[in-house]
């Protein structure tokens, strides 16, 4: 029974679920540094994480600055009341709108006076100058609640000349002091662009990063985790575990769960550490080892006729959405074939196949006649390939099907399979945040506040200690320049980027074939969380080892329990 | 954190997560009249649902039993060591594991000394005398869990003489006081037939039915609901929540989940109920209205275009199951192409459409490629096309994006559209129950002991008050041959059936031709929970009401709530 029209603004024509009344209830905790009165202490100065000359030039007002931790105080900082804006960037990760309630929390205890606007539907919000001005009865619905829905976000950056000016506009239109961007990797290297480029014109307005993004993959010593991770893991992993039981319960099925997350392999390997599945295919591992799609498929086939044997004619295997990117010789394959596509057209008798390379041709014809026919019709607006839509789980059954039937008829295979497809992806993206994340996403906005309040650019807002209770959390800031790298461009200067850096950080045409990124942390194969699963998956595989992880739970025991990746690189989990 | 290896047995080698170890903890409820001692009142001698005298015929020795309704009473029922059989018969339903656990809770705590079997793999282990000894030890780690892997189920039916014989081996062997059969509505027709035929051959096993199903369409009066619903409901609704505020927040997709349930629309209506989508398709009213594809395609179109000239360009549409099975139009289509494609052959030029019916053929080239290609290249064993594999929502995806294509070609529609597709299935029928389901099925066997203990056989256990406490829930069973009616055959004599109705009710042919079935519930159009949702659903449509329910919660306010559907069919909500 829902609460009819809780909340009178912002979600006005919303009604409220049972859970989603009780979560805007749910008192959120903060770290007793935040609690108090606090002070700033500098750490050493900073360097990068690559390349450190290159990053210098690229930021040569915020190059070198130390990080920084909060400490109790016996005097608070002085509280000015600040004019503050937020923007959320990317992809949807629960505990979004948490970030804002902290950053607004912290600005109405201790900068009485403040002013918040949200910029709408991410950095164009800024760049256009829209916003909408957040007080108590905006902010208040969106309190522990899931999506990015208070101010939308969007996937545009602030590149060119014309669009720092934009935001340079809007910065002193609204007099700034302060910008907070809450986005993963690439957003928070634009946040550090912003940073420099403000702090170049001699700006007020300070600029203050959040990680974000479910796929786990912004993280360093500093930043342990991005939020919305574990929550999307999370829920993933109920749906996982239910389809496990389902698996064993009416022994039939073979489940192929491919799971959000591109670039790495984080979600996968999380989930699997929550469920144990049969096989989980890990990308970087792939990768390491330059497997071929016939070595995860014979990997897969395997595991199904050991399995067979032991009367086992299910199993559930998971998939990380950018496996085939890992992939090198279907990558190369793709660009064969974009190439081959954009001159010639191919023949129903298949003679074109000849143009490709042997081994290209070869793994075009181990492809499934499915797959095979999207590869050559479903072209982007640029005439390429859409890997991205290549549905790998089915892809797998096919090719798993065919190596069955083969083995059958050799006799080697006298199983039952048939798979059963999934994709988990926009189900997890906005959800109810966990306890962690509602807690984690409230102290790094109201950590990001006191950033700003102390006068602070350039930081991406940092919360550590996580094993420990809420009350521990340490908070500070992390120099943005020192996550960063350089990578060198391809193509030469094609970019709308360095005509910016060119523009905006006066830098020489030499420094022009660079570009600044925060690296995606990809799955480590040597860290704790890889290790742990290597060395269980070969049990996992014949052994049903299942388990259910049930729906998330916001009360009881375990309800603020840490996902596995975190407390495996924390050092607190064996 | 899971708890390693709780439990010593059945589920064995299994870890158990968190809430599973809290769930297993979790103490379940009986209704008062099971808490002490009862005995059982006989209402008035039953009919049946329809053709009572061919009912009458089939079914010579239970016909016309009274219902039972268990009532307090000072002195106990004796309590005699009993031998009790359980199955489970066709798909899983969360609740099941409870179901078996109320039984032998019964059995423990009223008939001491009494053994229980589990027959292995559904009805087939009954036949084969395939069984496991149910202990404490053994069913412990099952309690409140999901699944049916305790002793698992299959589709198997008792049908021809020799089955039927082998079922009564079985009994006889065992020596069975009792049989309880957990299953739908075929399952539970089963039940009765078994239940007539021992009854017929003097043997002092009884059989009694459970009303199982998470399509929700085995019900009536004194059975309001099937377990597992609930749960099922429940774990849609939250991904459904979910993709709402994910659909809200990047306001650039329309997400067109399909549910499962092939013969009902109960799923997709109760989660419309609990979530307010902007579009829900009901079966039954698309054939009522005797409505096209086009017509649905059209109705879709039309929100689409409304809902972008307000500046949604997104939106969220639930689709049963079994859409295309509701389309009379599409029957006709499939079955002119299950003739044409036994005897033809199909030309690339597509000359052999001529061969279709006019309106079969106009239908067939309104279906979009992917699914024309489906239709005549994916037959199953026997040849037939198998409408079951096609993806329905991609279907509606494909029209409702040509139909917007001409449209925007006429400057009727301005609007942008990319489709999402998601089946949720196979996560709903194992998850952990909800408390309702958990409390509901134990209730459900606790009761069927009892009812075993009465000496009763031929009905379905019966729990019934059920928006009351569960210590206010009242219990009984219901004489199965009163939810009968009977189906004619369409083909003469080509069923075993009526070779067992013969065998094994020692009818004459003259009644061969009728076959007894409790008929599948359907959405009633002119019910409650229908009527509630055909008066909200323009003002979903067009404005935004979403709700996400969120997580399944096991302890809180809302917990213990039960779903919309059974609260408006009981009158307890408007």
């Amino acid at each position: 029974m829902a609460a009819e029209n809780g909340p009178s603004l912002g979600r006005l024509a919303s009604v409220y679920s049972e859970v989603q009344t009780s979560r805007l209830h749910h008192a959120l905790r903060l770290p007793s540094v935040l609690c108090s009165q606090f002070s700033l202490v500098d750490g050493p100065p900073s360097s990068a994480t690559g390349n450190p000359d290159e990053i210098a030039k690229l930021f040569p007002n915020l190059f070198g600055q130390p990080s920084a931790t909060l400490v109790p105080a016996k005097e608070a900082v002085e509280g000015k009341a600040l004019k503050v804006g937020v923007v959320l960037s990317g992809g949807q990760a629960p505990g979004g709108h948490n970030v804002i309630c902290g950053i607004f929390d912290f600005l109405q205890e201790h900068a009485k006076g403040s002013t918040m606007y949200g910029f709408k539907g991410g950095p164009a919000g800024v760049m256009k100058c829209k916003y909408v001005e957040l007080n108590t009865d905006f902010v208040y619905p969106y309190r522990n609640q899931g999506g990015f829905d208070m101010i939308c976000s969007g996937r545009d950056k602030i590149e060119t000349p014309e669009q720092f000016k934009q935001a340079e506009d809007t910065a002193n239109k609204l007099e700034l002091d302060g910008l907070v961007v809450i986005g993963g990797d690439d957003s928070n290297t634009n946040a550090c662009l912003i940073a420099e480029y403000f702090r170049g014109k001699n700006l007020k307005t300070r600029v203050i990063g959040c990680p974000k993004t479910i796929d786990g993959d912004l993280k360093c010593h500093e930043v342990p985790t991005s939020f919305g991770f574990d929550t999307a893991c999370k829920i993933y992993s109920e749906m996982i575990g239910n389809v496990m039981t389902d698996a064993r319960s009416s022994g039939k099925y073979y489940h192929f769960v491919r799971l959000m997350g591109r670039a790495a392999s984080h979600i996968t390997l999380e989930c699997a550490l929550q469920t144990h599945p049969n096989i989980a295919l890990i990308g970087e591992e792939v990768a390491a080892k330059k497997q071929t799609l016939k070595n995860v498929t014979d990997y897969i086939t395997d595991i199904v006729c050991k399995r067979a044997e032991l009367g086992y004619n299910y199993g559930v295997i998971l998939i990380p959405e950018g496996l085939i990117d890992f992939v090198p010789e279907v990558q190369k394959l793709i660009a064969e074939l974009n190439e081959f596509l954009a001159h010639d057209i191919v023949d129903e008798a298949g003679v074109w196949k000849n143009k490709l390379e042997q081994e290209s041709k070869k793994l075009f014809e181990f492809l499934p006649p499915s797959i095979q026919e999207q590869l050559l019709l479903e072209r982007d607006p640029h005439g390429n390939v859409q890997v991205a839509k290549i549905e790998t789980e089915k892809m797998l059954i096919a090719m798993v099907e065919t190596e069955l039937e083969r083995r059958k008829t050799e006799g080697k295979y006298k199983g039952n399979f048939i798979g059963q497809s999934h994709f988990f992806g926009y189900e997890g993206r906005c959800g109810l945040p966990t306890n962690f994340d509602a807690s984690y996403c409230y102290a790094l906005g109201y950590g990001a506040g006191a950033l700003l309040q102390c006068g602070k650019t350039g930081l991406i807002s940092s919360v550590g200690n996580l094993a420990a209770p809420v009350s521990e959390w340490t908070a500070g800031g992390t120099a943005l320049t020192s996550l960063m790298d350089v990578e060198r461009r391809h193509v030469i200067f094609s970019s709308i980027f360095f005509s910016i850096s060119d523009f905006a950080l006066h830098k020489r045409n030499s420094t022009g074939k660079f570009k600044p990124v925060i690296k995606k942390a990809m799955v480590e194969l040597e860290g704790a969380p890889f290790k742990k699963f290597a060395s269980l998956r070969d049990e996992w595989a014949i052994k049903n080892r299942y388990i259910s992880p049930g729906p998330i739970q916001f009360i009881g025991s375990g309800a603020d329990a840490v996902n596995r990746t975190l407390l495996l690189e924390l050092g607190v989990q064996a």
